[in-house]
């Protein structure tokens, strides 16, 4: 089955892109190697462990994953080009007692696996950062492994 | 030398591996990289600055690294596969007058020296995050080149 | 035009690279890849939306940027063999309400559209974080193509 198809059978529509917020670009491909810019959630904003909860921090961290597959789509063309999601850094907006950012990032991780299956079983960091831009909830950057 | 005789002479065993906390593998590999996802220190948590001091600090990381090694071998079979340790994110729970998250990441890096000799010698960054997992002191990630 | 040339033509002139700060090295190369230390700004210190102001932290930025590119230059001996600037990680010595992480990084990013053209166009993420080694204001790790 295609991803395409998948997507379809999942009943997921892909989200627009938003600009970056600065001077750089959404993607750069090296080799076999797509490094996506980091993208972040929205519209909530504000620290997870006091502001936000995990559940709607993990939903944040899943919309923030259906960005990210629209950036791939958009660079890729097809997302059956996707041959392995290889590395993602979750990075959770967080209170400074706030120890619970696998299950926020959960959300992101959880749709990769989903969508690609096996090829979406990736390495992974899940962190917390003092700030984030604009105070989102959760950014995220991936590696992808591609195919031509 | 192979490494597993370098371990010996050093007197280090590795380590159980802990088990992932969430929805990732522990290692993802791609051309002659492999991307080991973040380990983390145990059993001692908190921040570094206020509940732990540098020291302490040091022996987590020297810990994680094992832990690192640890998931290399698992992944490789054999150490001699590692031809090079390329880069290392160093991640320390800090408070935020805390600056001394290097000497802290050192007991990663000073192993992977000891170990790997040349090979271990690796780029870096060594940071301060606001929380990690479980309040864990230290969580360390790591790209490794490695050979058939 | 060559990128000495072009360094010239902008009244850059590249900076000492300030020693590693720990047991590691200022780059590694593994295939067409040079993945560069996280370097940091001076000598300002201390976190921006309450010590720093967003004007500072973005020379500071660039002075990072420059520092980064003296070591790319270190590394390759000619910087025409800069192929692409891939991915950058900006990290913000951060209040926790700062929350402008971009136009900081935006420093060293604009740094490297001017001296590189299309070859520094590059994916980044520019995050906060909550200490850094010295309370250096900001620090910066990048990763480069690089042909031989």
């Amino acid at each position: 089955m295609s991803i395409e198809d998948r997507l379809k059978e999942l009943n997921i529509e892909l989200p627009e892109i938003p600009g970056p917020g600065g001077n750089y670009v959404p993607a750069v491909r090296t080799g076999n190697l797509l490094y996506l810019s980091g993208k972040g959630s929205g519209p909530s904003t504000g620290k997870v462990g006091t502001d936000v909860d995990i559940e709607t921090a993990y939903q944040d961290a899943r919309r923030v994953g259906l960005v990210l597959i629209a950036v791939m789509k958009a660079e890729l063309e097809s997302l059956d080009r996707v041959n392995r999601i290889v590395k993602v850094l979750g990075m959770v907006n967080s209170a400074p007692d706030f120890g619970e950012q696998p299950k926020v990032i959960n959300g992101c991780s959880d749709l990769f696996v989903e969508v690609f299956g096996d090829k979406g079983k990736h390495a992974r960091s899940a962190v917390g950062f003092v700030a984030l831009p604009g105070q989102i909830t959760v950014e995220i950057e991936v590696i992808v492994e591609v195919s031509d």
